[in-house]
């Protein structure tokens, strides 16, 4: 006989259920009634259960309506430079880069004044949906210039950080980065791919990293505003 | 006879003209002709004064429509601890606080779980909108706990800083703080006060303030998103 309490086992079997999509954020879970009758056993047990899983941030209750599943928030905290898909695995996240697009541009005006080289010079563009465990997290649009990178191997930046490509293939080394945030609005295409609706505000994350003072990256990335809370901390 | 270029004074009329709000944020500048007329100067002038402002960022041109003024967007870098009053009176803004309202509160089981203090515990709640040059900026909700300050003059807040005054008065020594950042939508209320669309987003800033390891200050601000944006250094 397992050692496991039962309120343990059935803390397990619920979260399990969230992780996996059966609960969906923001749903609710069945009632401590239908949870007594499928686990067969008593009502105290439940409660035992559902009280870890609230104690423990999984669910949130509605007075009078019952338990819900609290969504996901990740925190993101703004100290040195960072990346997403390290920082998401560190907490052994399941990540998924899917690649929308990889091409090579020449800068237009726009991106020729942002990025301060000369309009016509040719960059990478690489735009990627980042998804972590089942929810489209974020739109990340990556330009590097092309005399730094000759060559991007689309196929290796699916599961990994573009950042690991870069340093093992080009010995890249980042000194420092700029960040800069601002609360929008997704266009149509953007709100499809998060699955979001236009409504949602989301953070427009823009990066600009530097190797020996050269700008050698910019980032442009629509981050769902329900899914992403970036922190700071302020020494006095 | 002064010995400032035509073009100068030009440009320093044109300028004071975008201060004061006789040109509005993302109106069109008379038309070269018009200004041509009004200035009775040359044309050629008109192109260097107006060439000066684009070059200072003041307007911004649109193919086949002309010169419009270019919205002021405020930029805060994230570094160490900031007044926003100290930070935007530094580059000689015109700043003023209107208080919208000064009570002491009891915390609800919200701001009680946010604080981490005990239910029913006394806090100062100060609401202010702070506008910037004549613009409407951010409305932010201050809770402070009165077992720390016991009076808050209200009047004193209207033009200075809170740390100031607090530091002044309490001799208040924030050590750290930390800063979440969100995009969010404006409830109505806001919106009125932020003379903003409820569909424009702005930024909902938390910050919490310690002294001696104490939470010492909880801000809730909602920041234009249209007039603000966040900056942070990382480094590697």
């Amino acid at each position: 006989m397992s050692n496991t309490p039962l309120y343990m086992e059935i803390y397990l079997d619920i979260l399990e259920k969230i992780r996996n999509g059966f609960y969906l954020e923001n749903s609710p879970i069945a009632s401590e009634r239908e949870l007594c009758l499928s686990y067969h056993v008593s009502r105290s047990t439940i409660r035992q259960a559902m009280s870890l899983l609230y104690k423990n941030g999984y669910v949130y209750t509605v007075q009078g309506r019952g338990t819900y599943v609290k969504p996901h928030i990740f925190e993101q905290p703004l100290y040195k430079f960072y990346s997403f898909t390290d920082e998401l695995k560190k907490n052994n996240m399941d990540i998924c880069n899917s690649i929308i697009s990889c091409e090579i541009i020449k800068l237009d005006a726009h991106l020729s004044s942002i990025l301060n080289r000369p309009k016509e010079d040719l960059f990478h563009k690489i735009v990627r949906l980042r998804t972590v465990e089942n929810s489209p997290l974020m739109i990340e649009s990556t330009y590097l210039p092309k005399n730094r990178f000759f060559r991007i191997e689309k196929s290796l930046l699916e599961n990994g950080s573009l950042y690991t490509y870069l340093k093992s293939n080009y010995s890249l080394n980042v000194d420092r980065a700029l960040e800069t945030f601002k609360p929008i609005l997704p266009k149509q295409w953007q709100a499809e791919l998060l699955n979001i609706s236009t409504k949602t505000p989301c953070m427009l994350l823009e990066r600009f990293s530097y190797e020996d003072d050269e700008l050698i990256e910019y980032t442009h990335s629509i981050v769902r505003g329900d899914k992403y809370v970036f922190k700071v901390n302020l020494s006095n």
